[in-house]
């Protein structure tokens, strides 16, 4: 594109730099306000729901985030569909991070309501440990809207423990259709909405990016 | 939650054991036709876009799910908002990351067009060095978007690049408002919204959540 590089300084191009920093400069000044208002800071709960992709890998990417800043994070996985996914492969190499799978796999292939109940009780009582830690900065809780959509869990127990937890601790949930009572209990809540998906055009599952 | 654990096998727990038994086998017929039915496989373009949070922090977690697949991953950051991001002192670390920051701010801090449209193009220099390598398996453009949103980038040059690389290659771009004609030529396109952020809350931008 090298009709791009040193663009001509003609009238219009030099209107149109002219207008593009007017412009800048209003935003920067709305968003400089916007951050001398936000001066708040403590452990934050974090919700990633909805029907596209990204709620579990953008947890990742925060978990990846929060070592780069050196926190300790502990990751409990509520629904384990498959036992090769990259991500556990790489951040089980970590030594800040603690990974724990307590899901026997997706609730359409145990069918088994008793044993799943069984398992994500389980999987609580990790992510209890977690919740009592102060040394853990970061508590991932990956697919837990699924165990507290099957009820295998009680979403006012489960709201009480996490905030509960240490005041600097950030914890970041993800699965579809998450209960009202935690968004209303969260402080940031993205819904990853489908606009278009691979899967849905025939693509499989493919390793390093959808596992 | 102990009165969750070995529930009482009553009447009703036993029926509703087996409506859940009976709804999940008919989930799973569902979806493991769905699955039957997504066979191909190859390189795909990804898209993390709207106004929520997780579009770079989704990019980045699958980024680490295809290090855990044993990929190498080339990174290209076309807005650098600032340079104590956790997620660059992380994949610096890692050998299978080549990781390249481009951008000299956001475009309300540079306020110059001419910079950042210069600083744009080399970027996309240095994307189009991994779109031609098949030895890279994930090319993360991060805030590709904000570049091709200004006209920093020429967006059908930017797509005939993207669809030119290796077949099995997989490529996620994100930031706000993608553009159409780039969300057309993605395989997998996710809009996150929000439903809430803590920012908006007066909580300001922490270590290792938002950056």
């Amino acid at each position: 594109m090298s009709e791009h590089q040193n663009p001509p300084a003609t009238d219009a191009e030099t209107e149109r730099n002219a207008r593009h920093k007017a412009r800048m400069e209003r935003k920067k000044a709305v968003v400089d306000a916007s951050i001398a208002a936000a001066t708040d800071k403590r452990g934050l709960l974090l919700i990633n729901t909805g029907n596209g992709k990204g709620k579990s890998s953008a947890a990742f990417g925060v978990l990846a985030r929060a070592i780069g800043h050196g926190l300790k994070v502990g990751v409990v996985q509520f629904v384990k569909g498959r036992s090769d996914t990259g991500e556990e492969a790489f951040f089980r190499r970590q030594p800040e991070v603690s990974w724990h799978v307590m899901g026997d796999g997706f609730t359409w292939d145990t069918q088994d309501r008793t044993a799943d109940t069984a398992s994500a009780q389980a999987g609580w009582a990790q992510a209890r440990v977690f919740l009592d830690d102060p040394e853990i900065g970061l508590v991932v809780l990956d697919e837990l809207n699924i165990a507290l959509k099957y009820g295998y869990l009680d979403v006012n127990q489960v709201i009480a423990d996490i905030e509960s937890r240490p005041e600097m601790q950030h914890v970041i949930v993800t699965g579809r259709a998450a209960p009202e009572a935690l968004i209303e209990a969260a402080d940031t809540v993205t819904d990853m909405g489908v606009v278009k998906h691979a899967f849905k055009a025939g693509i499989a599952a493919q390793a390093g990016v959808e596992f």
